[in-house]
């Protein structure tokens, strides 16, 4: 790529970006102008990619961790030949547009991540990085490399000042992420004003501390940069941050390096200003230079020949190797349907005391042992999470196709960690932690369910019956806040048959799930629905009826067995209903629903959690649950302090 | 303090310990027996306390952030004379003991604050250390200093590993925070194993890069323990890291070093070698040597002289400085009555449209002016949230009495050290981030509400109103997930005057309260209601009201305003509920409750996020929510395009 053809891609950056959001009246303009170069370089020279077809698997990644500064990636990806027409970028920031405020993965075309709540495209990037590694390991041969490529991630002061990044580059420079660059654009400005309000640590020395090679350089000098990048693809061992100094709204005359062309449109006035100080005539809308044009024309069909090439490869190493690439299709390539039917889930006899974040841990087993691609671990507390997968080896730099992950005490940076490993696209990667460390990972789980990416969330330790640990370990409310958002699957499994099923259901879902499993052990029960497998996917099915049942009791997870232990204290003729998830019931038809919980009987709810959400289910006076934080006792004695029990349980059916 | 006297209260440290988590069987007593000599010495000889006085306010500040270590705690507690009998530590983690699991704020003498949540403690200390600041450039004078004190706190591989650890303390060298020393027990061991595992970055390294002394040494060298914390108070410039290589478990012949030893008691026989291994005959249960006895007290008597000097010097202050005592006596001393009355909150008149978060911002200055001890600032967003003090200036190392924080990036460590500050005493803190990202904030929300404490959260840009920055900066499910925490105050005012009311309500508040504020502006209402104020302090008021009204239409915060508009569309006789706080409101009696929504007339709820938790109030088809993530667009583009709208509102309404 030529200097000139760097200068005028970087242009059209820099004219795409005022323009729109000047359009908009709304966006962030000073970033996408500071790294408007870097982004030149990248998409025209530094990646292998095809923008003809977005999805090669070994294309390189790009993350867009400073999200705000969306419109350089899609001046970039509509530059660069893939399928983002102008039209959309004069539409930026409307609604039914595909230039949203912020990057969104599913919505535009070669948007690899959602960004925008900073520091998590870090921890994505971080997670793509580990599933190339690990893809690389499963499928590379002595003849062939099919998956071979860089991660690239662009971070702001933001990014650096959020703990989740340090959190994932701790974890990085641990696992010697050598293909992994972030470049950390070093403006100095956030919306306050100027960095040093907030920030004076040495961030260079900090990723030196992590393991990391850092590099420094000028982020207008093309072929300075062009050496950095260099430097980081030599330092295989290491991950490369990049720290470019540079200046936030580089080209507009009066609002450069200040915090007011961070987040606002830089007013008709400066971007004519903007237009002129660069060379371009004010009244051209949505300019683009020609050489940007010709450049990425001739560019794309390199890279198309490049893809082809690859492909040429990948046949010869599928043809060679029949045996992976059929798992590379099964995986990779899609679904897992022809692998999920052949899962033996463990079994378990009526009565067997089991405690579902054990039977959690055998089906895990069962599913890792038929799904190769299932990888994952625990921040820290994987033997109560029962989340290790010692037969297949730890992974780590040593091992790239080990299994069982450790984090480390990072929730945080774990969920997002994940999302970049569901986003890589053929690993199936789960995460555990206890639940009431789902508050640590919220952030990231509100972008599982808002990217749809397929992690399986293993929370632990799910109610008051942890115990001794006392209040800070005992969640309470995190069941509720966790159903709270939207599309998030959560699975509350009442016994070690019902865990094996939510295992699978996890499995068969393309979205994220939470498994909520218990401490204590748990009775398997009988099940009177004799297709209950079947019913648990429509969220709740009857476990226990009676002949013309008088009361219904709906229970989740462990309340279950209580319910059932409840109801025969009650002397009525109880059905219980075990609802495994809430979200799920209230998805079916109103038959459904009324087959289960007949609307002419009175309802009883029971679940150790708060009340809020069930009063759609019984009112008020009939939900059993915890309104209050808990105390710090053997879990039955907690219970019972709190009232808890089984006996309060069948008073409360009885007075039904 | 004689080493024999370290050595003694460290074997008793030991003693205790271990058989407390024995007979509990259940706890933590690897992180006890390995700090015991440094809780020896900072019980013993480093701190300046008052057992007999726990409440003293110029004593250093002790905070366990690896909390799961409380047994450290609750023997040094015990050893050094505070209120906490031999048989509240025998009934370690049982209900209704002194002694939980983890450390509990409130509940147990001498506890600074509650920690168990890794890494929280750190910031809690940074905040407790900003604090001293603050109270030190408010209070002192040149003839007298009555506050000038030291915060300590131990740290462990897991508080090292945790993200919020990583922004406190990059805000504390950035602070210069000179009197905060953290003591990180080095042990190397985590409850997967090994840190070699998941953590090999040099910590050093990474504290030196925050601009914080580094010291190193070893856990079981008294002398080298004085020499370090001399240095740590030598240097006023920098927060102390004190790295002190350590074995967990130490003094257990079979379990030290290891990780059997983290969380789990010893077992009977390895107690009994631990003890003979210690030089402690084994039939001995809760075994303390003799001169761990006589040295505390001893050293019981010398520190409450100390405590008496200081009152001298505190009376000569008083009487010089009657000003400075009334404020004293108004905000460290206590209630904060006096001042609030005299706050004049801005005026409004009925239709100005002013954004929630603007009169937010008015309001925080009138409060502001009255009351010198309203202390804060945002996570990088203060022009956003309106939380600037601009008059007080910014605080910061060269200006320990400005007003204005700014927390840069980092919103859980700012939650978390907003709540060390309000455990301070004295200060009334608040923070401010969009209600968007309260998912970051939300592990240290639960611990303000768990404790209790004074703490302002406002968090604006509160709905999909957001508009542009779509949704991942669009709150959906944030209001319930906020309102679902225990002992939480969510309020959601409907125009500027609710505004002002919300925030003097919780200036009122003795815990956590979260204030919910618009991007948009908001019409200011006529409220129906004359004493509004009054019945707005219980949750919810009649805002406007018709000849018998034949429908309730109950909203929150912007949708208040969205009722009225829809009412009128409607054209039914509509009563209009404002409730910035169904929490207050559902904790009223039946009768007023009844007086505001009338059980015999239908009810609509109306609210810019998540049915979840309305359905006690109204049925699902009548409440008029958003049950999934929002998009890109200005704001009522962004709600014409989900159906947000009057005229669906109306609708509702009509059908009701």
């Amino acid at each position: 790529m030529k200097n000139t053809a760097v200068d005028a891609v970087a242009l059209s950056v820099r004219t795409l970006t005022i323009d729109a959001v000047q359009a908009a009246n709304s966006g962030h303009p000073g970033m996408p102008m500071g790294m408007a170069e870097l982004g030149a370089l990248l998409y025209g020279e530094i990646m292998q990619h095809d923008p003809g077809d977005p999805d090669w698997p070994n294309r390189d990644r790009f993350v867009l961790s400073a999200g705000h500064g969306s419109m350089l990636l899609y001046s970039l990806l509509h530059l660069s030949g893939y399928g983002l027409p102008l039209e959309e970028i004069k539409k930026f920031r409307q609604v039914g547009s595909k230039t949203p405020g912020h990057p969104e993965y599913g919505h535009t075309v070669g948007i690899e991540t959602t960004t925008g709540p900073l520091g998590q495209g870090v921890a994505n990037a971080v997670g793509i990085a580990i599933a190339e590694q690990m893809t690389a390991a499963r499928f590379n041969t002595a003849d062939q490399t099919i998956i071979d490529h860089h991660t690239y991630a662009i971070a702001g002061d933001g990014c650096m000042m959020e703990g989740i990044s340090s959190e994932a580059s701790s974890l990085a420079g641990h696992l010697k992420l050598g293909k992994l660059t972030v470049f950390y654009d070093a403006n100095r400005i956030s919306i306050e004003g100027s960095t040093e309000l907030a920030f004076t640590e040495d961030v260079a020395a900090r990723y030196r501390a992590y393991g990391w090679q850092v590099l420094e350089g000028d982020a207008y000098d093309a072929d300075a940069i062009r050496k950095l990048v260099a430097e980081a693809h030599a330092e295989t061992g290491k991950p490369s941050m990049v720290i470019l100094r540079s200046t936030i709204g580089k080209g507009s005359p009066n609002k450069a390096g200040t915090h007011g062309v961070h987040g606002a449109a830089l007013g008709d006035d400066e971007v004519a200003l903007t237009k002129k100080e660069i060379g371009v005539d004010p009244k051209e809308m949505f300019y683009i230079a020609p050489e940007a044009t010709e450049f990425f024309a001739a560019r794309k069909a390199e890279l198309a020949k490049a893809h082809a090439a690859w492909k040429q490869t990948f046949d010869a190493w599928g043809a060679a190797n029949p045996g992976l690439l059929a798992q590379w299709n099964e995986t990779v390539g899609g679904g897992y349907t022809a692998l999920l039917k052949d899962i033996a889930l463990p079994q378990y006899t009526v009565g067997d005391k089991v405690a579902t974040r054990k039977a959690g841990g055998d089906a895990l087993q069962a599913i890792a042992k038929m799904l190769p691609n299932v990888v994952g671990g625990s921040a820290d507390l994987a033997p109560s999470n029962n989340t290790a997968l010692p037969e297949y080896g730890d992974y780590g730099p040593d091992n790239p196709g080990g299994r069982t992950m450790h984090f480390g005490v990072r929730e945080l940076a774990m969920s997002a960690i994940g999302n970049g490993m569901a986003l890589y696209g053929g690993l199936r990667p789960f995460v555990a932690t206890f639940l009431v460390f789902s508050d640590y990972l919220r952030p990231a789980i509100r972008l599982s369910a808002l990217m749809q990416v397929p992690l399986v969330y293993v929370l632990t330790h799910d109610s008051i019956f942890v115990g001794e640990d006392g209040p800070t370990h005992q969640p309470i409310e995190h069941i509720a806040a966790l159903r709270a958002i939207p599309k998030l699957r959560v699975l509350r499994p009442a016994d070690a048959e019902e865990t094996g099923e939510a295992w699978l259901m996890a499995m068969e879902h393309s979205g994220p799930t939470v498994l909520a499993l218990t401490r204590q052990g748990l009775p398997t029960l009988e099940k009177a629905d004799a297709s209950w497998k079947q019913s648990m996917r429509k969220g709740a099915y009857v476990v226990q009826d009676a002949d013309s049942p008088d009361v219904v009791v709906v229970a989740t997870g462990s309340e279950v067995s209580l319910a059932v232990e409840a109801a025969q204290a009650s002397g009525r003729k109880v059905r219980i209903v075990s609802m495994p998830s809430r979200e799920l019931f209230e998805a079916q038809d109103e038959s459904y629903r009324n087959s289960v919980i007949p609307p002419q009987l009175p309802a009883v709810v029971a679940e150790a959690g708060i009340r809020q959400g069930w009063e759609g289910i019984a009112p008020r006076s009939r939900i059993f649950s915890i309104d209050r934080f808990g105390e710090s006792g053997p879990g039955t004695d907690v219970a019972a302090s709190l009232g808890f029990t089984a006996e309060n349980l069948a008073k409360m059916i009885k007075n039904a």
